[in-house]
């Protein structure tokens, strides 16, 4: 359709002006004191919506941070898709390493360096605006709905009972997603699979007061030391988690499926280069492609404790903790793994330390079909604007709501993510690539396009 | 001499008053942004000193924090003694667990509450009141001189050079420090050695940015989880430290020494009890006295990496770092254990990833004799005031400057220290008994009297 291109080109400068407004916004969900911000974005999310098109536009408050909804309603006989999103953003510490603001979104080499920039708001704001060309162009081909929230990057704690509560106007046929990414241009690919998440935090206590460790050192257990021993004991000589029963419900790929995985195109040595490690790491007899894709595992992702300030202290501290999460594929539970977990870290606790384990979030592993109309849709968009037939892929990530979307809605999903696996999505320097953003936009309509005649077909 | 106690009794509550002011000062020497704090207080020291009697103060600049020096010589031919204190203190955080300020001084249930209450404010002006005793009922038996310094809490690094170039007017016959604690009021007790110290930092590096750990989870160390099993490795399953040649220049104490340092009242239980923990911990064969006192140990001060802030992030972190100290004892030396470290913890690193090693401070341990003119003056002067002959101890804490006295000066040191080990030194709520305070005012001039006395005999 030249018609969506030609309106797509007239405009893209003001597309790119209204993401930056977008990312100026640091709606850092996992932060209250972002609270404000949070709420200033969802209302520029309506914003953008009404003014794309949709016919009715809503704030909808939650327990916690708002979920906007919209939706366009050509015709009822007409099949609906139904696009999710989220405004939400990781938090951007350490900031120290940002070489340019988090919020203040800069242009270099054709990157638009903020965070937020690909997860998700720039992928988010793609649907909007392909939204506009479409309704600028007369050439709706079926419904849109949208959901788009401002808890995902905590765990969509309240997106649940809004999927339980609204469940009739949120009737569509599909769900589509742009939260995930390709492998690289020249290589368009689509997730078939995302992995599931359990996200804990373990405080390990010592002393009922911090120490001074000349004085007490050597005779009372250190919350430090102890919960060192305990993380590395959480993976064996093999890099296999040794969570007892972590691996029950494991569903193990057939050696054909492991060689179809491992067809996509990857270089180890290359990906090293490009993080800067000498060797790679990971649960022995699987790939890397493998370990992030189809294999479950164990991170750390955050850990502290004692004296990190400037200089020294020479503090026994009272207590350590640590932020671990684990990433979960078909068929594991997340809330039975963080049983799991719950129960093996008591037990490998010593006596000479009171251990609390509390759960962030969870969510659930997911597998997308690739037979059915609508990934043959987005297959079929993807090869008119990219020229090349996309690759299925399992992505590592966790977008937990994929699960419930079908467990609530009764919905199957498409993931068609444009970002890419160096786009430092939880990292400083998050970008996005603006050839994707606008890649985004012009196939997103190819996608409704497809989809609404083949559902019809 | 009754004429000491009387004076002290009119004035004790101005010598509090006094103190508080040097409290209210937060001398943080080992946090730049308080600079502007220890020249203050160096300031308020130089102040005291002249008042109490000195005939000379002088605040002398280093690199680093200026060193106070004092002195009040009534005869060339009488001995000299050189007082050694410090005014600069440990950061107070983690503020949260302060019930008062740490810079606002607060008395309760006869207890001074702040920052450097003990360790060692309260303690150095000690002999500033006693010198002020002294100098206004005329008794002054012997020369004093004072080094008061701003940077024992971060290790002392220009004090050695300040040593070396003052040797002439550091000229003295001993060198008296309070410290270091007893082991209660009803059991006097004088440390007679101390544990030397080498304090590292380390750093572990993985992928050259902070990732997903989703997207990248699996395939890529995490320094955080490798840094875990790398301290979790220091300690072998009898809690010895694993370094190397650690032990190797350690001298064992006898059956007979070990014996008498067992003899010191200490109840198990009652040491549990008070720090809230169910097991004590420790290497194995030895009891908790000897554990803190003649066993060297290693501690983690601190530790960090990742995402550590409120709620969730699913970050797989470039990199994690940690502060180490270990305690030594006779013979082990400082520089020599900080090398064995650094070889050791480069050794043990995995290839994915890499690690650096920096060392903070060190200090040699110390054992002082207690056949000596000046261990016995301290012993009678403790006799007096307490009416008990004081137990010899060895202290688990590092005073890494006493070394340096004896290799610079040549002089020895009689460690009278008038504090607890409950005192919260390095820890939130820092407190110091009043009636330490004012019992350690009493008997100062006791020590310079028979120490003056025999030394003339």
């Amino acid at each position: 359709m030249q018609a969506w291109k030609d309106y797509q080109d007239q405009h893209q400068q003001r597309f790119l002006d209204e993401l930056f407004d977008l990312l100026r916004i640091p709606s850092v969900s996992a932060n209250s004191a972002h609270n404000k911000d949070t709420a200033k974005c969802a209302e520029a999310v309506r914003v953008s919506l009404l003014e794309a098109g949709c016919d009715l536009v809503e704030i909808c408050p939650t327990a916690g941070h708002p979920i906007v909804f919209g939706q366009k309603i050509i015709d009822p006989n007409l099949p609906t898709v139904l696009t999710y999103g989220h405004y939400d953003v990781q938090p951007a510490d350490p900031l120290e390493l940002w070489t340019s603001g988090p919020f203040e979104p800069v242009l270099k080499d054709g990157k638009i360096y903020a965070r937020g920039a690909c997860d998700d708001k720039g992928q988010m704001f793609m649907h909007v605006k392909a939204l506009e060309v479409m309704t600028k162009t007369n050439s709706l081909p079926c419904n849109l709905k949208f959901i788009i929230e401002g808890e995902e990057e905590v765990g969509s704690n309240n997106l649940g009972k809004f999927l339980d509560d609204n469940k009739d106007r949120l009737k569509a046929d599909i769900v589509l997603v742009s939260d995930t990414s390709m492998i690289s241009m020249e290589h368009p690919s689509i997730e078939t699979g995302l992995r599931g998440l359990a996200y804990m935090e373990v405080e390990v206590v010592g002393p009922n007061r911090d120490l001074h460790s000349g004085v007490y050192g050597g005779a009372v257990a250190n919350p430090l030391t102890i919960l060192s021993k305990m993380i590395a004991s959480l993976h064996d000589q093999n890099n296999r988690i040794t969570v007892e029963g972590f691996y029950g419900d494991v569903v193990d790929l057939t050696d054909d499926e492991r060689k179809a995985l491992n067809l996509a195109p990857f270089n180890l040595q290359e990906y090293k280069d490009e993080l800067g490690v000498k060797e790679d790491w990971g649960e022995q007899g699987y790939t890397a492609l493998e370990r992030t894709g189809v294999r479950p595992t164990l991170e750390v992702n955050g850990m502290w404790g004692g004296y990190i300030g400037e200089g020294a202290k020479t503090v026994l501290p009272s207590k350590a903790n640590a932020k671990i999460s684990m990433r979960l594929v078909p068929n594991q539970d997340s809330h039975k793994i963080a049983d799991l977990f719950t129960t093996h870290f008591n037990k490998i606790a010593p006596d000479c330390v009171t251990v609390k384990v509390t759960e962030h979030h969870g969510g659930e592993p997911v597998v997308t079909p690739t037979n059915s109309v609508a990934y043959q849709a987005a297959e079929k968009a993807i090869e008119t604007t990219f020229g090349k037939k996309p690759i299925p892929t399992r992505g590592g990530g966790s977008i937990p709501i994929i699960s419930l979307f079908e467990k609530t809605l009764g919905l199957k999903t498409v993931l068609m993510g444009f970002g890419l696996d160096n786009d430092n999505i939880h990292s400083p320097n998050e970008k996005y690539d603006v050839f994707n953003f606008y890649k985004g936009i012009e196939t997103i309509p190819h996608f409704h396009h497809h989809f609404a005649a083949m559902s019809k077909a």
